[in-house]
């Protein structure tokens, strides 16, 4: 067999997903899911605008995409009350983090996250050959004072934050992120992943200082937006910044009717605030199916709850376990301490009854 | 202002990218093109069983799609005769090729090609620092003996070769792909652009051989298919090289619709074959088009028509202006020789009715 010249790089790079999907889950064990509780998506849908919109741009799919995707960053611009000059879009925030990661990283450069973050950056960062600096998340939630001391000391050229965070849901409100902002070094650029920032409290998310090139914010539509199927990311930052994103993404990558739907849902600011109510309220269900069963939900500015099972991760991946038995997708996070906790995404009530039986009955089994 | 800092290989790089989209041109005219015959899409459209799956999987927006792309590897794999082990799904032939690129290339490693071949590819090598060398086309047609040489000569890593081509429209038969393919040495890849194979005579695209992991073919929704917009590309291969996509890709990259789409599309193979045959008829009444204006029209085997303008490249570029100012966006090869001609997409009837009306115009006005 002739080898296959890989670069010494993705050579030593694994095989590993950094997440496996409901689907091949389902086709292991041979049935659907009835609850989709894991993936954090917005179960209660998209507004029925996008619906329409999708149905009608169907006969337009011949056509490619707006590379320069002129229209939605006018209406991200508007919206956001920027300049468009100070949006990149692209094919979902997985693809905007592998194309931040790019441009900053190369073997040997350290980037610096908190253990047990979004794992999909860190793919990215392998990936690039970045050597990744963690440092734990404390009381559940990222720890921007000693992330910044971890990248300083190791001479990080980013720091990922998220904020609201997933998958612990919690959050910092804008006076210690402003904080952060403020003391990032010249040289290293902070990757604020606000993937979830709709769901949170009025003065979780700083203002935009668009003079700021050390930072890059990330949005998406997947979330709040319900649109995690027609993958549309953006980033907002410094117009300088923004434009090397030219340099490296895939210009034609945004899909057609990804791009109306965007334009659909972003226009529809009332439906937008109906998911977000009921999101809360489903928040506070998940949190009282919990409670009912004698542990403690954590507080989430995000659209999912994560739940202390009360015991080590053997036990949450046992009630995880339980709960997939059961026809209920639910996720749990992957490192120590915090693996101690499933994470439950919100959904309309049909679902929630069904993990609303199954949780106490798989808690009990377990005890 | 801040240092941005860029690695030193992104910050080497242009911001330029590979194609102006035809929306672009729109907005700096003010004014909507009538036909649109410039990005070698399939204006005939998707079948009508694509409409239908697009607007009922609209509904399912709010779900990211199977990041193992498990069915349409599935029916794909059906379709060719192989396993699903050998087929990577991707966001676009366009991703593909950045994986591809990312997988082999490194700064200094050489890539080899035709000179004018496909920019979007030439884009990735930049993107990865890679060393493109040339080899010009010969009677319009990639060469693939010197090609080879080239690639021996320069110890190039990766080979990219499309057949059918684009800008050109020309084809080799099988006997000579499957030479090339006989004579790549190992540590070479053959990066085999099949975009158009759906296009081309009986004959003309060389039977898969999933033992060899030095050829790597790649294939598309968007033309045949009519599914620019929907961003489903994939790639065929032997398992153990298609493997190492999954150590690069965008996992949750393709765009839930389009995969349903691409599902559908390829459901319908009487519809295909019936887009085929439009895509015959279309080609030769382009052909009539240039004929009667007193130029030659180069044979095709892809959904387009290489126009020979009959002077240099000032004057095809004349010819290109002409038509985009009468509202008919078509697109021109871009180095000397091939930029005597113009490209001409194929199109339904009332589209090619603009196109024969302005033709004779603009040459007319032009001698």
């Amino acid at each position: 067999m002739p080898s296959i010249p890989l670069t010494p790089l993705v050579n030593g790079l694994p095989s590993t997903v950094p997440f496996v999907g409901p689907e091949a889950l389902e086709r292991q064990r041979g049935v659907a899911f009835k609850a989709r509780l894991g993936a954090n998506e917005n179960g209660f849908g998209a507004s029925p605008n996008v619906k329409k919109t999708i149905a009608e741009a169907a006969s337009e799919v011949w056509k490619y995409c707006d590379p320069e995707n002129h229209d939605l960053k006018q209406a991200l611009a508007r919206h956001h009350d920027v300049r468009p000059e100070n949006i990149a879009v692209a094919e979902g925030i997985d693809s905007l983090f592998g194309y931040a990661v790019r441009m900053f990283v190369e073997p040997g450069i350290a980037v610096a996250t908190s253990l047990g973050a979004y794992p999909t950056f860190n793919f990215h960062v392998a990936g690039y050959g970045g050597r990744l600096v963690t440092t734990p998340y404390v009381a559940d939630r990222e720890d921007p004072k000693s992330l910044l001391d971890l990248a300083k000391r190791e001479k990080a050229r980013l720091i990922f934050f998220a904020n609201p965070d997933n998958p612990m849901g919690s959050w910092w409100p804008e006076t210690a992120v402003t904080e952060l902002i403020g003391s990032i070094p010249d040289g290293m650029v902070l990757i604020l992943d606000e993937a979830y920032g709709e769901f949170a409290p009025f003065g979780t998310l700083p203002p935009l200082d668009l003079d700021n090139p050390k930072v890059l914010r990330f949005r998406t539509f997947s979330k709040a937006y319900g649109l995690a199927g027609a993958r549309v990311g953006y980033v907002i930052g410094e117009a300088g910044v923004v434009k090397c994103f030219d340099r490296v993404r895939n210009h034609f990558g945004v899909n057609r009717l990804g791009q109306a739907a965007a334009l659909a849902a972003l226009a529809d600011q009332a439906y937008l605030r109906d998911v977000i109510a009921k999101v809360s309220r489903a928040r506070e269900r998940i949190g009282a199916i919990a409670h009912d069963a004698g542990l403690r939900s954590l507080p989430s500015a995000t659209n999912f709850v994560t739940i202390d099972c009360g015991g080590d991760g053997a036990f949450a991946r046992s009630v995880l376990n339980g709960l997939i038995d059961r026809g209920i997708f639910v996720r749990m996070p992957g490192v120590d301490v915090l693996n101690r906790c499933i994470r439950v995404s919100v959904a309309p009530d049909n679902e929630l009854d069904l993990f609303a039986e199954a949780f106490p009955q798989v808690i009990r089994s377990l005890r």
